[in-house]
């Protein structure tokens, strides 16, 4: 398989994760954000979205949107299992993945803050303002999320699932941007536990091939 | 089951949709999102995340975001079924279903609009220009998409799926706020086809009890 991802990318990050706790070998293909490698012509034929990540699979086919590889990723390689088989249980798991992938993140993307910046005239203290009411706002769902529904040394239960494939990449970009996260403990300590573990190390922007500062 | 839902809310009109598309019956709760509340301290008890739809099961079990509840009726109620068996077919459904629940939507929700308007103090002009530059950016991705993998008389295939629960209520937002849709014929064929449909037309915005103007 190969992979098209940005190493500060957070939902390429998602995709790392799951491919490294299932324990799969893909080639990465760095695509840089920052120097908006997503719009060139021959990028935008791959993913017209012009976003990473992309898997590609062993059969040449082109999977865009970090949500539906995890699903296929979830589907075509069984185990280990990132979703309970349950509905329910399967449901409180898509729901913490939903405020992350829905709330949270696509707001607090590159394109929307280059936009706020640009187009709106935000200065780069009212950009540090909206990241953080976004973190702050989505934050507060998940903390009580997991206090609601959460349970064991993970999201839910003792074994990692796309919930803490989701979790830990929009943590990683709050404590990066410097944003308060003692409201969130439950979330936290979490998170502490999932990055000292090897297959999220493995994952992390600091180990891939186009890691730059 | 009890809805919790917002007549125009897109997310709740998905659930709606697949909630009519599956035949199921339900109790309706209308939520003003307009009159905020979303923010009341008993609805905040019901969803954290403070935001529409929320569905209760028969069990009292509640469930927020919408994509999860969808996951979750399709995984409790699987006739007729809104997603594919296969893999990769069901990657891309939920490929374009992402396009909409994560690139469109989360950017050009009442929230978002509100922030940009009262914090960044943009005009209602400059609202309008954030609005369809997110649908125009996202709706290329979906034409793109649907040219490329789409079949048949639906999104994919001769019936509707997840991917038409998602982009039927994205669009009619687009046509709502008269955003330009020229540019995107494949989508806006299936949107005229959809609407006509019972299924789709019972979960419309203008058949709900909490119907406003």
């Amino acid at each position: 398989m190969q992979l098209y991802s940005f190493c500060f990318s957070s939902t390429s990050y998602r995709v790392r994760i799951a491919l490294s706790l299932k324990g799969l070998e893909y080639n990465y293909n760095g695509v840089n954000l920052r120097a908006g490698e997503q719009r060139s012509e021959s990028y935008i034929k791959l993913n017209p979205g012009k976003g990473v990540p992309v898997l590609v699979t062993d059969e040449g086919e082109e999977i865009t949107q970090s949500m539906a590889i995890l699903n296929y990723l979830e589907d075509s390689f069984a185990q280990p299992a990132l979703l309970p088989l349950d509905a329910l249980a399967k449901a409180r798991v898509l729901e913490l993945c939903n405020i992350i992938a829905c709330d949270i993140h696509p707001v607090n993307n590159l394109k929307v803050l280059a936009y706020i910046q640009g187009e709106l005239g935000a200065s780069d203290q009212q950009k540090d303002q909206w990241y953080r009411h976004w973190i702050a706002e989505g934050m507060q769902a998940v903390e009580a999320h997991l206090n609601k529904h959460g349970f064991g040394s993970f999201c839910f239960g003792e074994s990692p699932t796309l919930a803490d494939v989701c979790l830990i990449p929009q943590v990683t970009n709050a404590v990066r941007f410097n944003c308060d996260m003692s409201a969130y403990p439950k979330a936290m300590e979490i998170y502490e536990r999932c990055i000292a573990l090897p297959e999220f190390q493995r994952a992390a922007a600091a180990n891939q091939p186009d890691m730059i500062n």
